[in-house]
């Protein structure tokens, strides 16, 4: 079959496109990608035997370039690259520059500048609070509902999917024991989140309100925020989480614009308490803020857990206005992840913290009963989401393999 | 005056040679200068007059390649240039590369990888417990005295001395306030720190014990951790600092050589708590972690404390064996702050919370009383350390003005 001829419903036809950063066996030359079915188009190669202008943004070794080129050039790229792969004259002269996917290596698509993660779901949060502040009057901390909470994470271990990730060592401390141990943790979990990728940067001092979101934001990837709950519990306080979360967060290889993702987006869910004009949602009813992806968690090919981001409470746009209210500059390949997403039911959870309760109830997997990761696991994460005339758009994969220290 | 004929004495001669970055009026060129007295030496444009190799790490427009190049090299380029600015025929060859320091502009002298931000003055830790914790039982938290809590910062908001900070805008709540307002923070403080700046990158997995410090870390910078503690108190739980810190952080234009600072070494305060073997630096008494560093903290040129470096409970080789102790990965340019400097007297306090006691008890300066910042105010941190010979070592200074939202 012609490589331009992609099945009819596959999730990453012509009406995807997402961009990721290859390179090709024997070269250690990375260029930007576009995802076809199961072929990914030398972008750049592509650009330049067309003689496309957009050739000085697509032959680049990340997307970088791309990114901080804004958002009328964004949508001229897209429009270009939907020609391309779809008009039979430029089929024939680009045919050369399809690689079947099997055949390239998939790279970290764009530097990341600083990595913000945020906390999102009311459910992963209430989940969360009924885990570990059992005797709280409320399970959400008093300004969860008039802010969207975030901290900053370790932007130099965000690794693209599958990469392997060592099991972290550090200290942990059981309430009952008099001092801290060492040594590697036994308590490692995953977070399935959704990843946001800045393109345009601002100046310090200038916020970004909620109706200029999509002049800054270029698109989502999924993440996996790894993270080992015991080193996590023992350091958290007063500051927040450090190590057990700075060891890796793999994102996936594709980065999908957020104009494939048009006929997905919702409304978030009803708001229970006012909120502050900069965050104030509620005069942006005709451009909906959430998403509806269908997010999918599996370890070792077994389905865990489908969680639904379009239940997060907090959306994109406000995370962003939040993070920039205070006067905070923006960079091009700044990443912030929502939190962990997490649906009302318990098959919807999305770390093992929630679905195996703190490890008191395990799960059954064909191969064992499973609390938190072990040795060898490997954890998928994937989505999709409901694109045009009912076609689904595919998100790239997370894929990552827990291996010991030393192995 | 020849400008090699630094004064004797001058904290800034020939035994100290911090790095920064600078360029010439009418010229937006960046390059690598070492202070001399009250003079830049071109470093690179020397390199070059002299044939020496090392123009390709000074004639650049960061720090970066030569914090990459590794201890080794560290020394060897310091002793080239102390043979340059000391013996007369390397003098008369490179007289012409001495810019006076108000000529120049300074600028951020290297690209800032990752922000971590310490926590490590246990006055400074118990101070902040007694004032937001006074019922507890102890004013540090259990973990404080087993690992040195810390959390990442933005350090796309780091900025070098000299930048106006704007006030930053956010949510506050007081416990009796039904609800959040919204607006510019009126509880702006400092934090008077010392920032680490890493040189040899680490690939993941593979952590940095404590005696491998120095062949990571280049050199030492002040740093101002500014802080809104309105918006701080109101955000931080469960996940620790976020928009209270974000808006800015301010560091000196010139770098420390660690080699400067030999003679400044000191060992750090007596452990109470048995260290896990990681953090255990009773092994490395001959190599003292601490560092001998007198810091002062003025606003509008009124000295308002001292806090003395030599005080801080956990070091930067703690730190950084710490940091890494999970697996996370080093990059060229990483960044870490020690944690606001506090002594045990009240004049050597690093922060304007613990100046005032959150307010309480306002500081009498030439110009009125102050709890925290106002408009227009102006913070310097300088410092120095015991050289050679009991000559001072000077640190470059970090002044910042707060200036108002649309100023």
């Amino acid at each position: 079959m012609p490589p331009f001829d992609v099945p009819e419903g596959d999730p990453f036809g012509p009406h995807n496109l997402p961009y990721g950063v290859f390179s090709l066996p024997g070269s250690t030359d990375r260029t930007v990608g576009v995802r076809l079915g199961d072929h990914v188009l030398d972008a750049g190669a592509a650009a330049a035997a067309l003689g496309s202008p957009y050739v000085s943004l697509l032959a680049r070794p990340s997307l970088n370039p791309l990114l901080a080129a804004g958002r009328t050039a964004w949508s001229d790229v897209r429009r270009a690259l939907t020609a391309w792969v779809t008009v039979p004259s430029h089929q024939e002269t680009i045919a050369g520059f399809l690689h079947p996917l099997p055949d390239v290596t998939l790279h970290l698509p764009f530097e990341v500048a600083d990595y913000v993660d945020f906390y999102a779901s009311e459910h992963h949060a209430r989940n969360v609070g009924r885990i570990f502040r059992p005797d709280a009057a409320d399970s959400l901390t008093p300004n969860w509902k008039h802010l969207p909470i975030g901290y900053h994470g370790r932007s130099g271990t965000v690794v693209v999917s599958g990469t392997d990730v060592v099991r972290p060592s550090g200290q942990r401390k059981a309430s009952a024991d008099p001092v801290p141990a060492f040594g590697p943790s036994i308590r490692l979990d995953i977070e399935a989140e959704v990843g946001f990728v800045v393109g345009v940067p601002t100046p310090m001092g200038r916020p970004v309100g909620l109706a200029d979101f999509r002049e800054h934001v270029f698109g989502l990837c999924l993440l996996n925020d790894w993270s080992a709950r015991d080193i996590q519990a023992w350091e958290y306080v007063p500051l927040g989480p450090f190590l057990g979360k700075s060891f890796a967060t793999s994102v996936s290889a594709w980065i999908t614009p957020l104009d494939a993702l048009e006929a997905s987006r919702v409304t978030p869910p009803q708001r229970t308490h006012p909120l502050l004009e900069y965050l104030d949602d509620s005069l942006f009813a005709d451009e909906p803020g959430g998403y509806d992806l269908r997010i999918s968690v599996a370890i070792n090919g077994h389905v865990v857990s489908e969680p639904p981001f379009s239940t997060m409470y907090w959306t994109a746009a406000q995370q962003l206005a939040h993070l920039t209210v205070n006067g905070a500059s923006l960079r091009t390949g700044d990443l912030y992840g929502s939190g962990t997403v997490s649906g009302p039911s318990e098959h919807e959870r999305g770390s093992l913290l929630e679905l195996t309760w703190n490890g008191t109830q395990p799960l059954e997997l064909p191969d064992g009963k499973r609390t938190f990761l072990e040795d060898g696991d490997v954890v998928t994460l994937s989505a999709w989401a409901p694109g045009p005339h009912g076609v689904r758009v595919g998100l790239g994969e997370v894929v990552g393999r827990v291996v010991g220290r030393g192995a």
